[in-house]
């Protein structure tokens, strides 16, 4: 039986989790591939660790060790940070060896530059790891949503803020204490800035922008909030209007057909797929032109997860699904634009707010602590420039879908 | 551009809907393939009837004419029954025609069967319509999850039974206003027992049994139970436990490791992914070996959603993903027992229950109408002997998760 060759970059959570899926799934590899699937090399960082890796296996901290690994055919990328990461990986590839990488950061970037490398080396690359872990988006919308257009996404990409969002709703905490749990956990690192402000969710939604329009937005025109200050309080009130604070990165395309995208804490009702998604959950919402939405639920990380996700690219490569028409995808199709009309609004308890209210709906509100909260409906503009002057106000959108055109309304028989 | 030639078998709902998603994504179709699709021929049954087919198509009612057809590479089948249909994709297979189905009954049977036959004929078999209409769950296992070995499989699968639930629900309608609604907006047949009774999700899960374990059940083994008993009642004591009535498959293996299943209301948990599954949606979870739980949420049927399906079935077909591998599935490792160790039971008041009910532990309770509702906890034998004697006592399941051994519990950075 012959055998493929792969090496391991990094030992960390991830990097054990594709060892120990390529161990304990050795039988079902050989059944699907009729190979034997040897992982031959793993690069570390700190040689005085205490691993328990089979001796067979060549640990070294030299990458130039892992790239005269002879008949190398795979090298799966599990370290943290751009560089090395990308050097190495661009290296790889040169020498005709297929990647799957899980480094969001990098991927981000560098990931039209690998992927149009790789196609003239006649190799592919593999980064269903890069985004919402073990759940198969990156493979859903490579291999199987390719005559659809994906017209919008919506994601919760960052388990730690999903975490810490339940925790303050579920137990009344403030954001610092919940944070401090999502920490001890291990959920959070000692410095939580790029979970918390939104920028790993950044990463994920440029990821997907690129897997499902074919590019990627203008970088500045992706805003990023982050969930620091919202309050206990603040998930109350919107509770008490039925909807639930979800920090969610969204993706569409504006008049002009640029791709536009934001990364904010939304309000979701709870007729919406996101309400229940609890924890260190991740979910992500596909509109296609013919499937209209469907949505995927399920673990944003861990070690098993995020191996499967790394494992299963890995049979996809073997398989020869990554061709080139899988990685075309032109933005076609009519241009949405996305108008979210609701909000929930925080004013100040005392704050003068008869002048301008009445250019909204009033839907519903509540007083809680030294704040009024307010669900109020109206244009966009209107809201816009009363937070210029108002600056006091803070507002949270109601997370609205984008009707398709052809959108089902019609009575047929449904089983 | 050389030509890719189909013919469509039926032109109900589902036929147009491929004819549809053909017409309107024939740029997509032919960036991703380089060839153009052509409809050559469309099977209909009434030639009286007014259609808007292109006159270049053929239209007969005669399923000789298609065979006929030059150089056919697909045929999609959109009839219901399960004959003659079995006997056409038995001739089109034979003739080296590639068939993509929505056939659910048909290929509950005749699965196994057509994809030998398809496989000794160098031939593939699309069945994704056949289960969950535009979700990719077929799809999902089929390519994306092929090294995680399935270990359980919950799905609502029958959106008319959702959609009643539902409207009990919301409404506190009784089953026949509901079903009455159903109809109305033609989401239930005139004979709605194929939905109500279980019989149409019995189908599907046999089906993602072949897809997932490579086998199906002992049809004997699936026991069906229907929703048309439960009142509005019912479903508001279920509420007010914070619990919600899904009528839900479900499959998983016995110590003996026999394939069980069973398609039953059940109740579940506001945590659960199912909970917030409303209307005609449908909704699969998987528990991989590796991955953990995922779920996908979507539409279960409907014109353009079930021609989503079929299309995207015929590019995964045309670009060969669906090889001899990737219908190979043994069931391997640790035999896993679903235990269930909560119920709700109705007792009628004034009945006698205090001489069994020490047997259980008292979660909660409420009294509704003639009925006393119980939220219990106890071992299964012991409420199968209760139900024995007491076959008054109405007892409904909560559904419970199926643990992994390697169940990701410990704490590691998440994103």
């Amino acid at each position: 039986m012959s055998t493929i060759n792969v090496a391991i970059l990094g030992f960390g959570t991830v990097g054990q989790g594709v060892c120990e899926a390529i161990d304990t799934h050795q039988d079902r590899l050989k059944e699907v591939l009729g190979k034997e699937v040897k992982v031959r090399a793993i690069l570390i960082k700190d040689p005085a660790k205490e691993r328990d890796i089979d001796p067979s296996i060549h640990v070294t901290t030299d990458f130039q060790d892992i790239l005269d690994v002879p008949d190398l055919h795979v090298m799966f990328e599990a370290i943290v940070g751009e560089e090395p990461t990308y050097t190495y990986l661009t290296k790889a590839i040169e020498k005709g060896i297929h990647i799957i990488t899980a480094n969001k950061a990098m991927f981000a970037k560098h990931g039209p530059g690998l992927l149009e490398k790789a196609k003239r080396n006649g190799v592919s690359v593999g980064f269903e790891a890069t985004t919402a872990g073990g759940i198969p988006v990156i493979g859903s919308i490579r291999q199987l949503l390719k005559v659809n257009e994906i017209r919008q996404i919506q994601g919760i990409l960052n388990g730690t803020s999903n975490f810490i969002l339940s925790q303050m709703r579920t137990r009344g905490l403030s954001f610092d204490a919940a944070l401090k749990i999502a920490q001890e956990k291990g959920y959070a690192e000692a410095d939580p800035n790029n979970d918390i402000e939104g920028r790993d969710a950044f990463y994920k939604l440029l990821i997907l922008s690129q897997t499902a329009f074919g590019r990627q937005p203008d970088w500045n025109d992706i805003q990023c909030k982050g969930i620091s200050h919202l309050t206990a309080e603040w998930l109350q009130a919107a509770e008490s209007f039925r909807l639930r604070f979800k920090h969610a990165g969204t993706l569409w395309r504006d008049s002009a057909d640029h791709i536009k995208g934001e990364v904010a804490p939304v309000l979701v009702h709870e007729t919406h797929p996101f309400y229940g998604v609890e924890d260190v959950e991740n979910a992500i919402s596909l509109k296609g032109s013919l499937v209209g939405r469907i949505t995927l639920l399920g673990p944003g990380a861990g070690k098993l997860p995020t191996g499967s996700a790394m494992v299963e690219d890995f049979l996809s490569l073997i398989e020869r699904k990554y061709t080139a028409s899988a990685e075309s995808r032109a933005v076609a199709g009519e241009v949405l634009v996305e108008r979210t009309h609701q909000w929930v609004l925080r004013i100040r308890k005392g704050d003068e707010y008869q002048n301008w209210f009445p250019s909204f709906t009033l839907l519903d509100h509540i007083q809680l602590g030294d704040f009024l909260y307010v669900f109020v409906e109206g244009r966009k503009e209107t809201l816009e420039s009363l937070l210029r002057t108002q600056c006091h106000i803070q507002a949270v959108p109601i997370l609205k879908e984008i009707p398709l055109e052809n959108e089902v309304k019609t009575g047929t028989a449904v089983h």
